[in-house]
């Protein structure tokens, strides 16, 4: 069968023959129908994170997936089910994290993760997977529902920020979503279409015109230039903002992130920086953290919760968020053009195959 | 009647003479038994923090009190009710903080605190105050009452930090406390007598022989030494931490709890530092949160709910841990003792009037 792979001695990715997955006794196969591609499965193309299976010389790509069960092997999936799989496996026969359905939390080294780190991927015709790692979709999302992955980093991310303000009564009204990826967009439609927050912000780089700045503009949110307002300047210029969740990776954003908090409001932190030593008044972060009885929140991954969470959103999310976000899906024969990134692409998919009415 | 009170040309506290206040119409007479002293007290005195009344030339001292309800005044306490104040009050009238029971979330500028930020503290004969910042407490506790307030501030900062990790099956192993002054100390006490941290440690900077260390190793606990152990390397000496409460506002305690956090792990910060620069790896530091789940919180004050979770607490600590922590308590002829801050000091207070039973 057909897989989009990197290889250890290239820097781009390639179309590769390999053998179907034979499924173990425990295991769906499932025919792909679509991956997302995101800024993560750049990082692994560039060597920037992520890491190759034991013994392999290539990975295949993509964590982001919707497929169809063909053969069921005695999982309560049937064939012609749709069907998203989690990201994270255990690395050799399973741990506590496991266990408790939150993989997650697993720390480092206690989790390999799909088409990122040390398994391959979902860019292939034909995947297996143990039932517990597929979450079920219904029919109508055959198209769209490769975006529940990043959905359930977004579904995460806002729990774990949320929980942090249970203890108290939390009256926020101010969001600021860091970066105008795909992530920070999708951040941005969730938080638009939820009750919490009367004005919602978007932080990006780009000038106008610009498909991502109407996308911002077309959820009635404010999109803020970072070239001309900081991040720090936020607070002056527009609000101290109740949530800040940062999707860029960017790294200063840790310390500024807390800058732009308003009193009693929380940062989630989703970007993942590299090292990068700078100056920061370190007494003043620490105290405004206190005084004002701010949180910063990190997080990662998701899980089957998160995952389910997602498809709820999705099915909430207007038509126009959709049909905005997804710029091009592209077949395999083209699959070069799901993986550029220029001013016209929000998002992006590879179709692996079609879906059949059966 | 007397009190003991800061002079804005002083920088050592006196006792002075004030009248008696009048309670006002929804107001309780208290008569205050003992008032604690703490590292607030010290940054008052010093000018490090809070500020005087508006057009007052002193401020009465002290927000760590116990006292007897001597006047009701229709309240529904009655005469002879051992009560606690609480610290913040509505600078003006009111606001919703106030309204909804939650002025520990209030932002500055949105309250004074009695004893610390333009409002008298309890450090006098008598005090008055309208019944909702007053909480009853056991009459067994006219000794020891004056450590609800700061037994408050240590039960909200363990229950932010808890929410904050309430979304997943967070199993906690480890705890350390940074800091063995009073309230390290408490924290420590606290933390030793739950069941959710099997190994409590605490850092502090003196050495042995130290009432502080014994307090420690008494409560089955480790003394890390700081200057042995320098904090970023308790992880390779000790172990991760799960929770990390910081209670000295040390500068680069902030930056050097994300460290020291295991996976999953929450730090609480309760001190607070002065503005201070220095060079970071903010990359690294952003990047751990989010791989880890790791969380940053910060808390400051404490309302009524978590006083009455610190009077069921002090219940539940062991006479032992009272005996050893309360190093002093003194008469307002020798006053100054209790402001003393040596090597055999942990914790002190001022007997302002004795009980007597009615």
């Amino acid at each position: 069968m057909k897989a989009i792979a990197i290889r250890r001695d290239a820097n781009e990715p390639a179309v590769i023959d390999v053998s179907r997955p034979e499924p173990g006794p425990d295991e769906a196969l499932v025919r792909v129908l679509r991956v997302g591609v995101d800024g993560t499965d750049r990082e692994v193309i560039d060597g920037d994170h992520g890491g190759f299976p034991d013994g392999e010389d290539h990975l295949i790509l993509g964590h982001e997936a919707v497929g169809v069960v063909e053969e069921s092997n005695g999982n309560t999936f049937e064939a012609g089910d749709v069907v998203v799989p989690t990201v994270r496996r255990p690395p050799d026969g399973g741990n506590e994290y496991f266990e408790r359905n939150e993989p997650d939390m697993a720390p480092e080294g206690k989790y390999v993760e799909r088409g990122i780190e040390g398994a391959h991927g979902f860019m292939a015709e034909y995947v297996t997977s143990p039932e517990q790692y597929l979450v079920g979709v219904p029919r109508e999302f055959v198209e769209e529902g490769f975006l529940v992955e990043p959905l359930s980093i977004v579904e995460k991310a806002l729990e774990h920020a949320i929980a942090s303000r249970s203890i108290f009564d939390w009256q926020p009204e101010s969001a600021i979503v860091l970066g105008n990826g795909s992530l920070g967009l999708l951040t941005l439609a969730v938080l638009s279409e939820r009750d919490d927050f009367e004005r919602c912000y978007c932080m990006g780089r780009r000038a106008r015109p610009d498909p991502t700045i109407e996308f911002v503009e077309d959820r009635d949110a404010t999109y803020v230039d970072s070239t001309e307002t900081p991040l720090s300047e936020v607070p002056d210029r527009y609000e101290p903002m109740d949530l800040v969740s940062e999707a860029t990776g960017y790294e200063r954003h840790g310390v500024e992130t807390i800058e732009a908090l308003a009193p009693s409001g929380v940062g989630v932190l989703l970007g993942l920086p590299e090292p990068s030593t700078f100056e920061v008044d370190g007494g003043t972060l620490h105290r405004e953290l206190v005084m004002g009885n701010r949180a910063l929140i990190g997080t990662v991954n998701s899980n089957v919760g998160h995952f389910e969470a997602a498809v709820e959103t999705l099915r909430a999310l207007p038509d126009a968020v959709l049909r905005e976000l997804v710029t091009g899906v592209y077949d395999l024969d083209e699959f070069e053009r799901a993986f550029a990134d220029d001013d016209t692409t929000i998002k992006t998919a590879v179709q692996l195959s079609e879906y059949e009415e059966r």
